[in-house]
């Protein structure tokens, strides 16, 4: 059977903290044809805002914990002013979006993540997506764009990796559409010297990553991403690209493609 | 023809600024049957986080002005905040609900307030509202949440009142629903004697207002409420009650019922 594509196009903190990026990317977002959904990252402004609001960031093991003022923030900066100025800026751009979180049409259901060795305060692991409503609103031709917020059946909402969004809704809509998963960030890609940003490694395998792995060519950063990959490959996603946003519209561009072998 | 009811209810910062007034709220707006639209104005939240960052409040003629950096205080307020708390609360309820902002489905046009004496800055006057979204959305048994922001068609977000935005709304499914619409106040209705919470007018009719008009006894704060409620009523809508939230739920409340003569 021939599926249609749906494509999920996940932008982080480098595109949402420089402006002209962000417009110069929804702009040619708004060109892509067929069905498509935005997920995006928070980016600095949080961070930014909690210096002014005299919200200590709160850290365990060098990670960040979301303590209830922080969750507070970071639903008043992704939820409100990123996803609302991304909303009508598309709007403009003739691209009919309409933002979500989780919360949203009960759309990404997640848990608090138990305390284990770290307690990381309201952190979501997502358990479950309801594509009904999203489905209904890309046949009228509505582009959703998703925040790194998700929920709780406690009524708690909860703050959630945007990489994880992206792949658990890929792999929401795997049964009902081809999908395509687009990570874009700094990088042209999968990197062999990451000093070096022609070393791309255009088709990645598991086999090939595994090698990369046990030869520590991919760097730290790199690794969760690349999970979440492997993870959307591994439950149905057709293919995943990682690479910088020009790999959505230029012809030409370079970036790593991963595909079920 | 017979047609289906649409209740569109507007809560304020009475209810907004008490969590307990605000759960109670919500569960008994979760209990309530058939299509439903809630539409929350801000509270009192926004004033309190521009002055722990130090944003002044801008003032002419005893009217705030919406300047760029109010414009996103209440975009992270109203439409992050407080819209995504809702929205997971109703969610806990069993209600499955959406929020929107007028840009959200490019659901609510306006324009930028023109400035004549007064430049009201980020200010935004409804032009258009589009039902085609939400009204699938309702098929759906999906409940939009409104906070008090709209957009243009430059991508410009826009502060708008949300007794507007209720008006406007009930008027524009007025053609596929028989509309009702709700303002729920910390007042029993519209009172002969302000000071008496017993003295509600239960039905309240343009002439009758007019004589109140004239004898003064409609207080100042109300004046812009009623405006609301009779140019709804003069296009199209079924009927607009006033009131505490009781009215909606509990039976043998007073309040105050405005319908077309």
């Amino acid at each position: 059977m021939l599926m249609k594509t749906l494509k999920i196009i996940k932008i982080g903190g480098n595109i949402i903290d420089d402006p002209k990026a962000l417009d110069d990317f929804l702009y040619h977002f708004s060109t892509i044809e067929g069905p498509k959904i935005l997920v995006h990252g928070g980016g600095k402004l949080a961070t930014k805002l909690a210096e002014q609001m005299n919200i200590k960031v709160q850290m365990t093991d060098g990670r960040r914990i979301t303590d209830p003022q922080t969750l507070d923030l970071i639903t008043m900066v992704y939820a409100g002013k990123i996803n609302k100025n991304i909303v009508t800026t598309l709007q403009k751009n003739a691209c009919n979006a309409l933002g979500f979180t989780g919360a949203d049409g009960n759309t990404i259901l997640s848990v608090k993540r138990p305390v284990k060795d770290i307690d990381y305060g309201f952190v979501g692991d997502v358990v479950k997506v309801n594509t009904t409503v999203l489905e209904s609103l890309l046949a009228q031709h509505i582009t959703p764009v998703f925040c790194a917020i998700t929920h709780s059946t406690e009524g708690q909402l909860l703050n959630t990796n945007a990489d994880t969004i992206a792949a658990e809704l890929a792999i929401g809509f795997a049964q009902q559409y081809q999908t395509e998963l687009y990570y874009c960030f700094e990088k042209n890609g999968v990197l062999i010297n990451v000093e070096n940003d022609d070393s791309v490694i255009e088709h990645l395998t598991k086999e090939t990553y595994q090698d990369l792995l046990s030869q520590q060519i991919i760097v730290n950063g790199m690794l969760p991403k690349l999970n979440n990959c492997f993870y959307a490959i591994d439950h149905q996603v057709h293919k995943v690209c990682l690479g910088k946003p020009a790999m959505l519209y230029k012809q030409n561009s370079k970036f790593t493609t991963i595909q079920a072998s």
